[in-house]
């Protein structure tokens, strides 16, 4: 019974492979300026070296000439060049403390709470630390240990879990049960209904970006309305996939408002280069920019998506750090419906992530992403993309459940939640005003309100011998003075550039994140290197 | 000072927008037979669909004309249509117990030993468990709940996690300490040096193969060396990214033996059609095929990588599942380094992952590949493709250094440790062993051994008359028989032609992973069906 008909089968497989030219033409970057990290040529040359045998004597198998050029392409200034410059020097200064005019380095350069000191919220810790070790459940002294209803919420997750295995693959798209919670919450938020078959959950708001702009990117003629400036993972999963950043520019006179006229001549300009633009970005609140959307404006944005026929990209990750009495989050889903948009009438991704909010469990890797509007034959295919990698990881999508439905008043646990809870949002407001009146306080630099996530975005007024300077280094003025403020103080922020700004103007990003009693010393270092900078370039 | 430029920025930005047309053909794919769920038409008309603009009146705004084409021919069965059928079966019996001949659904589809009763190893439990909640460990308390070397192994990671904060984003690589400790275990395991600079942790291995895609394939001339059969993470991974799947044959004659002559055959074949070949994939022990390579077998592989240049892609996930006696686990590192060959010689990423092995911890998504042999600047990209999703999740970072590192001789949880890993690990020889003789048994089914891995891949001989009913019914054999299984016994087998098989021929796959008081009753149901579905067709 072994017989094959092997080596004609071979023939016919072999056969199918194709030879296709491909087009590698390599094109520019929406985003302006030009990169800090300047990407090698790879044009003609790499081409020609490409369809060489890599066998040859002598030449390594994989060289920048060889790899896929759209990861050359892609940028990701929030780990870039300045934080791996900063990670050396934290380096020096664990060998020679006193090598450096600093005694650490205060990363400001990313939305990572807990590294910079913030603690993570008890309940949703306990809730994990059982869920991780079921055993513990069946035991009296368990009770010593952990409140009550972290123990009842815990059995309760567990019988969602089929057979309890947390360490089984679940379902591609999260526990049935646990998006069902998360839906739950979601029509306590809006006021509308949600539901856990719309909820894939996936690991942080990062892949479930890719996942989407994987789905909607067949090549550069394929579109994406990014606000500029923006957070550069959307800049780079469109490099990566090969499509167009069409870039619309938010205004910074406004409070980095978001325009809809705007928003129409760029996908116009778009259109008639023979883009399709296929979808809208808007991050609310904003990042790098930290503006909160007015509810007029979301419905203007709203019904231009319907009227255009996009895709509504709303990056909500930052959904509960509003900073300011006059102004509200609204999700774009609850802004939708009250419009009476049905399921039918526009397709929209709401992101929300467990990094940020007051819980900061970045390096949980939690998140979802809530779809609405898609046919079930595309949904079917959005199902596929999550099921290649099996699933998220059921820690995440158990705190995924638990931010979206944290404890409630009667629990054993609420009070000293809320007690976490706004601790941590009320010093975050008061760290954003503080450091934004003393940017505000400096020459040469402009900042708009923080009125949410968790960033500052200011204007450097630069000196024109800094700039002459910086450019005859090769570097963006802004990415010129993150280096020297790096060099002289420690603080790692992240160049304008990196996130995209009006050609000519430069500008910094700097979390709110360091801790309250850091506050004055870091505002204080600041502002002397800053003043010597000023003073050194003054023109 | 608020001075812009914006409106002539604006327009210079924009123009920078590309408008290059794309070659957007579909290709056949090298996957023999024809996929189970064939992907609707992407050829003229859905060039023209996506060329015209999505506002038109009823038009929605994405359909599967106008997604990536590339998702619509990516495939992942492991998770297809045949799982889909098994979950909607469930519902119904949860419904309605008595409405099918079975009681409950057993999923032999995916290596997923905890879904299946698998318990958690207890030392891995007792760690993650303190690490998510570290608060315990300074509670007396605790004492009484874990085991004192869980308790001392979980300080040592904090120690090793910048400020204890398990909640933060690590390193994009990993947490340094986590990965060093894994290099160590690799070091033990291998006797040849390993760095923790090497380490990339990922989300599970899936994440570390997709990334590698990513990097070297940068259109269909871009070709990956793949076993057929092989897991269809690497068939999907290629089609997402676009490149060319260049199959190379398992010899079933020989126990799915992977000759070079093959090798060499293939890739001067690819290479004949313009096909620049970037890596080979070898998967050892083997998925779908249960084969643990010979050491002389696994030196001519790497000779051969390094002879043509090739980077060589070891999946080393089911490393420490070998059931039996006269096979032994080799990585290609420790063959390459055995040969003499250092870091500059070849290119070489190996696989992990904590899914697999006695461990099986799917759920906690840890994973890793070891790189060496790439240049700086490579490496670098490597980098920022890890860094663009910030870090994996710090649980699966935590189990992925204790499975490279788990207790030792002398530690408390030592011997009980090793009572619960021996037992997984020869309860599942045994299972291996069982099934295997029982499909051997069976008119027309020939089943080769399973050395390793956690799965068999019985070829089907099915009489012309079945081939014929589901040719009729426009369903492969294989996925006919694998259908009609499941609606009569409830058991979830794969389909062959999910992983790629020689054309004529019919196979399935089935996971050892069904708890071994089971087992019996299994083969019991399989081997009714079976002789009832010969005697149905016979010819």
């Amino acid at each position: 019974m072994r017989r094959f008909a092997a080596d004609r089968a071979r023939r016919a497989v072999a056969a199918s492979l194709r030879g296709a030219a491909s087009s590698r033409s390599a094109a520019p970057s929406p985003l302006a300026p030009a990169p800090c990290h300047p990407a090698p040529p790879v044009g003609t040359a790499a081409a020609l070296a490409r369809t060489m045998s890599t066998a040859a004597a002598g030449t390594p198998p994989v060289s920048l000439n060889t790899i896929n050029p759209k990861v050359l392409k892609c940028e990701y200034a929030v780990r870039g060049e300045i934080v791996t410059h900063a990670q050396n020097l934290q380096q020096e200064l664990q060998k020679n403390p006193d090598s450096l005019p600093f005694d650490e380095i205060l990363y400001c350069n990313i939305g990572n709470p807990q590294s910079l000191g913030q603690q993570p919220v008890t309940y949703f810790r306990e809730v994990l630390s059982l869920c991780d070790h079921p055993a513990l459940l069946d035991k009296s002294e368990t009770h010593a240990l952990y409140s009550s209803d972290a123990i009842e919420r815990a059995w309760q997750i567990l019988d969602k879990i089929p057979g309890r295995a947390t360490g089984a693959y679940s379902h591609s798209q999260g526990i049935k049960g646990l998006r069902d919670e998360i839906a739950a919450g979601i029509a306590v938020r809006d006021g509308f209904h949600a539901s856990g078959d719309n909820i894939f959950v996936t690991d942080g708001a990062s892949p479930a970006v890719h996942m989407m702009m994987q789905l909607l990117i067949g090549s550069e003629k394929d579109g994406i309305l990014c606000p500029i400036p923006q957070y550069p993972l959307y800049s780079a999963s469109i490099a990566l996939h090969g499509g167009s950043l069409v870039p619309y520019f938010l205004d910074e006179e406004t409070g980095w408002g978001l325009e809809v006229d705007e928003l129409k001549k760029q996908l116009e300009e778009a259109r008639s280069k023979g883009i399709t633009v296929r979808a809208l970005v808007v991050i609310n609140p904003g990042n790098p920019t930290g503006q909160v959307l007015a509810e007029e404006n979301q419905k203007k944005i709203v019904e231009f998506c319907k009227n255009e026929g996009l895709v509504l990209f709303a990056d909500e990750v930052y959904q509960e750090n509003i900073y300011v009495e006059d102004k509200q989050f609204h999700s774009f889903k609850k802004i939708a419906r009250s419009l009476g948009y049905t399921d039918g009438d526009l397709p929209l991704v709401s992101f929300q992530s467990v990094s940020k909010g007051y819980y900061g469990e970045c390096g949980k890797r939690g998140g979802y992403m809530e779809i609405t509007g898609f046919s079930p034959e595309v949904r079917e295919q959005i199902y596929k993309l999550a099921s290649v990698n099996l699933c998220s990881n059921v820690s995440g999508q158990i705190l995924a459940s638990l931010v979206m439905n944290p404890p409630k008043a009667g629990d054993e646990s609420f009070e000293s939640f809320m007690v976490e809870r706004d601790g941590i949002l009320s010093s975050l407001a008061r760290r954003a005003k503080a450091l934004e009146e003393a940017f505000n306080s400096l020459e040469g630099i402009t900042c708009n309100k923080a009125e949410g996530a968790m960033y500052l975005f200011p204007r450097l007024h630069l000196p024109q011998k800094a700039i002459g300077v910086a450019q005859a280094a090769g570097t963006a003025p802004d990415a010129y003075y993150a280096k020297r403020l790096l060099e002289a103080t420690g603080i790692v922020i992240v160049p304008g550039s990196g996130f995209g700004q009006v050609p000519g103007t430069w500008h910094f990003r700097c979390t709110i994140l360091p801790q309250e009693d850091k506050i004055p010393a870091i505002i204080s270092r600041f502002k002397e290197f800053h003043e010597k900078f000023m003073d050194e370039f003054r023109d």
